[in-house]
């Protein structure tokens, strides 16, 4: 295994970004380190960013919403002269396999949407506040802010330049967020998305690319006043506390395994499969709110939130090879349950909305896993509730039916509850019960009236929750024959697959991201235009265009 | 240049299908003629299919809805024992090359759409009647009738083996049709989209996908039953005769060069640049339906849409290098006018309301065709109406202002008609202003409001109609450099933003299949897990599985 890509950190190891902390405004400074890059053999020069950027930036905003409840505008702008950002460096992405440009902008992507949904999830509007030459991936960064402020002098533009310049798309949201989001008219998004230089001053106004522009000098003052105003509107309880989010219990074992405090991760590399297996609670839950702020990141509902996200993430970018990711849980249900139910009664205290909200997000990652996954119902388990969540997210589940011989723990069981009908949507805004029972909407309804009941194999089986029931005799094998088989087929067609198969029905900016944008750039990150020897991304820098075949396919 | 592939075809020379006409029903019967492929080095076994059999089927669609239009239900069966389809030739694919490969993806797409359509447009509903294996691209011809009957024996069923078996998606809006028409359950649809033999009796109906499953023995009986109940229920309006789709008038010339009788095709190699200039009617409009009947395929409305869908066709097929398409016009635009208005005037007759429909086919053609398009508002031109909406198809437009030296032509105007404002929307079921005007929704009422006007450059720019007015100063300089640009540029990444600038805001069926699905198919058919040397699609037929590369990304 190649050095392991590690997304914990803090702002004490912070290389790239500053906060400073102003009250209700918090000022975010991108200041890339040139020499803090993740991989050997790049520069990050010109505020450009790697996978190691952004695992900071993701760092900051969930320490903005849990460890500064008291933010409600941030304000990010950059810390060099003359340039906002150069969006993602390109010899890095030179440089890099196809499997990690597409992790890379898998992360970067959810990283974006989770900024841009701050502002409804928690009253935490982010400006961008532009200054200098906002290129690519640069704009991605502001086209992601809900407000965007860009000065008025003849250096500043915003650009989409990656279609003339490098031959790939502006893959980070880009072109999804100027035609659904800024709602730029299309042919303006053409002239836009092909010129290199950009566009700067009035015309970015006019064309919505901004929102506001600023001459240079009232851009300060402008930017603080702004940062206000959206401060003094914000629906944001006033918090003065919030909590600390405290490194995470976690060793890593051979091969890639990993052991953290509610979740183990164990590979088994010839099968090409990865368990997650999560641990219900083991302490009853806090009384109320004020107790669960008490335990902070040590209660069971954020604890495993945190450690389900790392796992997932660690899978996904240090496990390249294990094509299959078996979920499996054991615990107590109804402990689930009570420990959720706090938060669900409470769902206007800031700290229960944080943590719901960062479930979705958890949850969401695990949609966009481009793994196959699968949900053993096993006896002993605690699907319940936020848990019984992942039947729904994953491709498949098999649940034991009946007793197992010599098998002494408590019979399967799975076990609704309301969070599996509403605060938790996917990417489309759909529940995922509402998603699996697209064509039965009525089994929507049917399920609920089974709220709370801990049903055990056949009354699942009845209600559609599981895929299949297997008895003692066949469980074994039956898994066996599904997993050997899974792991035979090719890893694209699966990816292809399940992209397809897990978002069915509408649409939203989000899943059209993830979707339709990103299937292309991985297209064009396949085509040797783009990354062949004289592809343009090869030739990056070298003073000479990439050297096309021009057929239309 | 290879040999040119022809989309024009009639049924004295199909090899591949036949039709009985038997009053409200027709009986189109797919009996694949093994030696008759279109290219050589492959054998079409088995019902399978490549370009040559489906540019047959949509001759037949095509005549079905022109040349019988007395026909309410078209009934899909095999002339082959034991088999229905075994869906797109694999070693057809295994030999093709890439842009051969989404092309022929894409047409295949278009006439299932086109024959699904057909209910909704026309009151001809499609049964498929399936006895025996019905694998991939069968089973994909089937989810695009509104009906499906399976036989219940032991060798009938229905499959999509293509991710198990040859390491691609079922790419011609199977998976796609699963989920979103089929509705079936999210972890059903994962099972049967890996299992290679696919699933057949009452597992089949259980699931949805099938509609019936019949046995054996009444097979016959129930297909004739439900052909004539389905008949029998149409809204379609009894109609006794249909007009001749007689042969195009159109000659070739050099380099891919066509001339119709009223489209004319140039080409620029040099430049990658195509030229489709379509002439406006010369002759005053028939004065009635009846009029217009008699002239059938002569009638400038329907001859226009056949010329022009060829030569789109005809470009993308034969003319890979030239990466943008010059929509020109000339003409007188009120002729235009009363051309369509006729057909406006009487959408509740049968063959006015084919022509409109047909029109809307035609121009989601040119939206999912993978070129640069822009149209060039010359002096004489004569967009209106129906053309005008090629103006808002197009990447990008130019429009002259004011007078030019030596040019005599009429000043260039644009006119708006009703035909802009609904009965031509775009795959995703919106009008193409409403696209344009996504974030300035009150635009389409201003635009609305100078219905009928000739509007001049500054009037048409001010409406935000066109992307850019030149005077006679800088058009010619202008329009080189944008033209000369765009041929510099990968065309890969163009193809990829086309496709996201596209489309803007909700999502069908439809703009999912040539958006997501479509886009994964591509990526897919890069990766050396499909298409390299020991991939699954040069393995086929080998007794060997495709060497995959395990890696996930």
């Amino acid at each position: 295994m190649t050095s392991r890509i590690d997304f914990q950190t803090d702002p004490s190891k912070y290389r790239h970004w500053k906060v400073e902390y102003d009250g209700p405004v918090a000022w975010l400074t991108m200041d890339v380190d040139e020499d803090g890059g993740l991989f050997d053999g790049y520069q990050l020069k010109l505020n450009s960013y790697d996978l190691g950027v952004d695992i900071e930036l993701n760092d900051v905003i969930q320490r903005m919403r849990f460890e500064h409840p008291e933010v409600k505008t941030v304000v990010m702008q950059s810390g060099k002269d003359r340039v906002f950002c150069a969006g993602a460096n390109i010899r890095m992405l030179g440089g890099a396999a196809h499997s990690h440009k597409v992790n890379f902008c898998k992360f970067t992507n959810e990283t974006r949407n989770a900024y841009e949904a701050a502002e409804a999830e928690s009253g935490q509007k982010y400006i961008a506040a532009v200054k200098g030459s906002c290129a690519g991936g640069g704009y991605e960064l502001a086209l992601a802010c809900n407000h965007i402020i860009l000065t008025d002098d003849s250096s500043s533009s915003v650009a989409l330049p990656e279609v003339p310049l490098l031959a790939v798309l502006p893959g980070t949201g880009g072109l999804t967020r100027v035609t659904d989001k800024r709602k730029v008219r299309r042919d303006r998004a053409d002239v836009f998305c092909s010129t290199e230089e950009g566009v700067r001053g009035k015309r970015a106004k006019d064309w919505n690319l901004v929102d506001e522009v600023v001459p240079n000098s009232k851009f300060d003052d402008v930017v603080r006043e702004r940062a206000a105003e959206f401060a003094a509107s914000s629906p944001k309880a006033d918090v003065a506390n919030g909590i600390d989010l405290t490194p995470l219990d976690r060793t890593f074992g051979e091969e890639g395994s990993v052991t953290y405090s509610t979740v183990e991760v164990t590979l088994d590399k010839g099968g090409r499969t990865a368990t997650v297996t999560i641990h219900g609670p083991k302490d009853t839950a806090p009384a109320d709110m004020e107790a669960f702020e008490a335990q902070g990141a040590g209660a069971w509902m954020l604890r495993c939130a945190r450690e389900l996200e790392d796992a997932i993430l660690h899978l996904r970018l240090n496990a390249l090879d294990e094509g299959l990711l078996v979920f499996q849980t054991q615990g107590d249900p109804s402990a689930v349950l009570t420990h959720e139910r706090l938060l669900m009664d409470n769902k206007d205290h800031w700290l229960a909305n944080e943590v719901l909200q960062y479930w979705k997000r958890v949850l969401k990652r695990i949609d966009v896993t481009s793994r196959s996954m699968v949900a053993l119902v096993e006896h002993g388990s605690c699907f319940a509730g936020v848990l019984a969540e992942l039947l729904f997210a994953v491709d498949r589940s098999y649940m034991m039916e009946d007793e197992f011989e010599g098998d002494n723990r408590p019979i399967a069981t799975i076990t609704l509850s309301e969070t599996n009908f509403g605060p938790f949507p996917m990417g489309n805004d759909m529940t995922r019960l509402h998603a699996r029972f697209y064509g039965t909407p009525d089994a929507v309804e049917v399920a609920k009236d089974h709220l709370g009941e801990a049903l055990e194999a056949e009354d699942a089986d009845e209600l559609g929750l599981v895929t299949m029931i297997l008895d003692d005799i066949d469980w074994e094998d039956e898994i066996r024959i599904f997993m050997e088989e899974r792991a035979s087929f090719s890893p694209d067609a699966m990816t292809g697959m399940e992209a397809n198969l897990r978002f069915v029905g509408p649409e939203t900016m989000e899943t059209r991201i993830f979707g339709r944008l990103t299937a292309w750039q991985n297209w064009i990150f396949n085509r040797p235009n783009a990354v062949g020897p004289d592809g343009a991304l090869q030739r990056y820098g070298t003073g000479m265009r990439g050297e096309y075949n021009m057929e239309r396919v």
